[in-house]
């Protein structure tokens, strides 16, 4: 059976609109199965081993770092210092101890890049030896403290961009990170990252000093003037 | 046009084909909307109100309970009641700090009902007042404690028949239920659960007692006998 050319045009025609349609099909199918997979899930387990995180800190450093500190591995440490540091628009941290140097200057960091940093701590553990949360304020970050000495702030958890929630046991000190054993998950998970925001504004507005009397004269528990939002 | 009888009844069957088609396809299309959205993510916040759990306990009172508590209300605390009893055949507990009562006795019931309870602790926790983990071992249940003084076995997890996994900040204690600001979050998302029964399997086989020499002759931190796994 012979076909006339204005037919064979039509099968030809026909033929490459059902390949178009076939390959978008295609990739939306293979998208949806990518998306099955979900967002972010990373799981971190400490003790981690001390190595030298310095090139997360100096994006453009010419020369190798010269600490005698392993270089170029990567541990639980420093994937939290890089979801940390990943943060463009706001950090939200609600931490019960925090006396860890390297946090501390990761936080400071964020801060000066014009990171609004937000904290929530505990009142007992803010004043220990060791505490960087006298650090942060003096630089100028906001800082709240749970007014009521009765009950103990005791979450572990930060807020990157409002997307990022980086969650688990680990407390924001040096045995925290170098001897016990803890986990943190990080997840840009909706479902798990909202109720931990909501949570985070409930504790912040609660916490508000211009809502409490003083209770107290010591110094240090005076909140210091910051860019407070 | 009329139309014979025949034609008339094959544009019937391929319409009810193309409807049954139609049907089957839309059934396909919610099941994978309903999966996208995944499996369970539930977070948890504390501190949680007191009252009455003992329907979660005995689960065919005829009468209504005569204590004093609120009745009837779900909280944070009685939704983690509900996931623990839940297990049907194993639960995996690493926990730092274990004195709550109601936990224990979910604990106890769950071991009763033949479930598989392994517990990893604290060394120095485990020996505190009114810690737990002493009526545990009475009872036959399997507990597993850091086996170096020098570090703190910190986690907070649970793994409910080896599928949901209960992780957070909250200690097994009062304080921490009733008072503190707390969070936990339960998920059966494999890609958070699997790391925390890896992390599980390892402490566990990292402190068998079996490997390791006698510390000291503290009774309390000899292991008792149990159906061990």
């Amino acid at each position: 059976m012979s076909m006339s050319f204005k037919e064979l045009m039509k099968v030809l025609g026909l033929g490459a609109v059902a390949l178009v349609l076939g390959v978008e099909w295609l990739n939306w199918l293979m998208r949806r199965l990518r998306d099955s997979r979900g967002p972010l899930k990373e799981v971190l387990f400490f003790p981690s081993p001390q190595v030298c995180v310095e090139h997360l800190f100096i994006r453009h450093k010419h020369f190798p770092c010269a600490c005698p500190l392993p270089h170029g591995i990567e541990t639980s440490f420093s994937r939290l210092l890089v979801h940390l540091l990943s943060a463009r628009m706001s950090l939200d941290l609600c931490v019960f101890s925090f006396s860890h140097m390297e946090l501390s200057r990761a936080i400071l960091l964020l801060h000066k890049r014009g990171v609004v940093v937000r904290v929530v701590t505990d009142r007992d553990y803010m004043t220990i030896t060791g505490s960087q949360i006298g650090a942060l304020r003096k630089a100028g970050i906001c800082v709240r403290h749970e007014m009521s000495s009765a009950v103990h702030m005791h979450h572990k958890f930060a807020l990157v961009d409002g997307r990022k929630l980086i969650t688990g046991s680990l407390n924001w000190t040096l045995t925290a990170v170098q001897s016990n054993k803890e986990n943190i998950m990080v997840t840009e998970e909706p479902e798990l990252m909202g109720p931990y925001q909501q949570e985070f504004q409930k504790l912040w507005e609660a916490n508000d000093p211009a809502n409490h009397k003083p209770q107290c004269t010591n110094g240090q528990l005076n909140i210091k003037t910051c860019k407070d939002r």
